[in-house]
């Protein structure tokens, strides 16, 4: 028997639980308008370490043991941690492997990789391939600075377009247990270019891979927007979650109702990031907190989350490439069976 | 029922098989000791391209299509894409993936991507989560060294202990279906990391991580080195293949005559490769070709293939970590049931 829906989806008949979640933001994240609720906000973005990238992968190592502690469970429980992120090499991932010495595959999907790895850890866990996993993604601002655009020293002038990285990481525990959160379906996206090669418009390259990935998964479910309380994108940002919205009227669905951005929702309107958030954590650290917050409480019963990712590099852009685009979607139910 | 063995092993009860295979080297592979086996040998590395990370984007687009149509299935069977890659951002996956139009999850596991492949695509597969997936990796000399080292231009001296990364892609179609490889079980590995920081002795840093897993394995399943025709990993090199046996041995297992390295045996000695082949491609391109034809006929019937991963980055490496290193370990067998 498949465990599939049409072309791209996939349901889980155990229905994986998120037992347990943390999300740890920087300072300007922490001011923002889900300031409240992050499980810890940094007043230093180095994190005491002496270099950017070593303060991700701290705040990632941070994120997945405070998840686990919120599981009631121990680091031993863990079968498999599945993670990944913007740095070249996801070292920060890697690195934070590395200290908590579990069974680790890494993965890369650029800002759609909370999703992926969701979609992973609910794969293993329905199929009794694991019976707890972690599941964590971050980003941080200066690295990702740093790597993708100009050394932060230049202080180079930001276009109206851009978006600003969230230094924040997010882990969800999936597993076996009691948790009033279901995961019950993935969708999983394909590669979507449109041919935008403007480094600085993220939303733009994205936001048509959102739309094959939503298109899709209510294509293959025979669900409407309006099944969800919540249709929720990581980080198309301002520009690309309206791209999104005129994209799919196009295609004949409204979403405006009920669908939401992190990237747009993430700073408030005085924190001078344009579009909006962006970055694995966007996504990664708003799910992690104040959406299973409302989907424990029963606040949210139907939440569709779409992280999506752009997966160019600084040299296939040097090199003329436009930015390719991706999307993956987890859909999450409040309530469901005690077992898996 | 959890599909486990141990703490690190995973058991398939279906038995996902492989239905086809693809590999593709370049030019200097194809005068080394698998020129025969491999399915294409490049005349130019550049494949027609006008840059070699484009060139290595499109051998993973000619490997996947080519294992596909081995496979006797068509692009639009396939369910998911499991491909990374060494390059930044994993492009030359993500590329290929922009191109097919399948649904795909990007990796980065460093050179243990073909197993990590693997792994996700038999999980799929096993569970019922996907009919056919293809399993792909991927490297290029010349990206590689221009990415992790020095611009070819500059013809800096290399020293004795480095290798030589392999221009090779290979791809695997797992699913349903008659064929006579299967694939039993699989370890995940965790990182592992003595401190070793010389970026030219990748073996010495990687070994641990081989020991690790294989031990792991072997301890979880029950079984010993000699209930393999053939322990093989995929990159260590000359010297980490001694320091793997060495390792082997101090924790009380022989694998000396059953064990062999993809990287110890690509290049002839006339070659200049010191230490031998590396990279992604080295262990895809050998197992989908001459190891596969092998367990196709019956002429090696346990296959134990262990791909390992250097997990460090250029900028982690300048801010003065050592080399962590990971190794994921892959379990065929010739013949099996006809379903999965």
């Amino acid at each position: 028997m498949l465990n599939r829906l049409g072309e791209q989806t996939i349901v889980f008949t155990n229905k994986p639980r998120v037992l347990g979640s943390c999300s740890i933001v920087g300072p300007k994240e922490g001011k923002g308008n889900f300031g409240k609720y992050f499980h810890k906000v940094l007043g230093d973005d180095l994190f005491g370490e002496d270099s950017y990238e070593k303060a991700e992968s701290k705040m990632m190592q941070f994120a997945i043991t405070e998840a686990i502690q919120d599981a009631k469970i121990t680091k031993n429980d863990i079968d498999i941690l599945f993670a990944g992120d913007l740095m070249n090499q996801i070292t920060s991932s890697s690195f934070a492997a590395r200290t908590l010495q579990v069974p680790y595959i890494g993965l890369f999907g650029a800002c759609s990789t909370m999703a992926e790895s969701l979609i992973m850890g609910s794969v293993y866990v329905d199929g009794g391939f694991a019976k707890y996993v972690a599941c964590a993604t971050g980003s941080h601002f200066s690295s990702a600075e740093k790597q993708f655009r100009y050394p932060l020293e230049l202080g180079t002038q930001r276009p109206p377009s851009s978006q600003w990285t969230v230094t924040g990481t997010g882990c969800s525990i999936l597993g076996c247990g009691e948790s009033p959160i279901s995961i019950v379906s993935a969708t999983i996206g394909k590669v979507v270019d449109w041919a935008v090669n403007d480094v600085n418009n993220m939303g733009a390259a994205m936001a048509p891979a959102a739309m094959s990935t939503l298109k899709a998964h209510l294509d293959d479910t025979g669900k409407k927007p309006e099944d969800y309380d919540l249709i929720l994108t990581g980080d198309l940002g301002k520009l690309g979650s309206e791209i999104l919205m005129d994209l799919m009227e196009y295609n004949g669905y409204k979403i405006g109702n009920n669908y939401s951005d992190c990237g747009q929702m993430m700073f408030t309107s005085t924190q001078k990031t344009f579009m909006g958030g962006s970055g694995c954590g966007c996504g990664a650290s708003i799910l992690n907190s104040y959406v299973y917050d409302r989907l424990r409480t029963g606040e949210l019963k139907n939440v569709l989350f779409i992280a999506t990712g752009a997966l160019m590099s600084t040299v296939s852009s040097q090199q003329g490439n436009s930015i390719p685009g991706i999307a993956h979607a987890v859909e999450f139910c409040y309530g469901g069976k005690k077992d898996v």
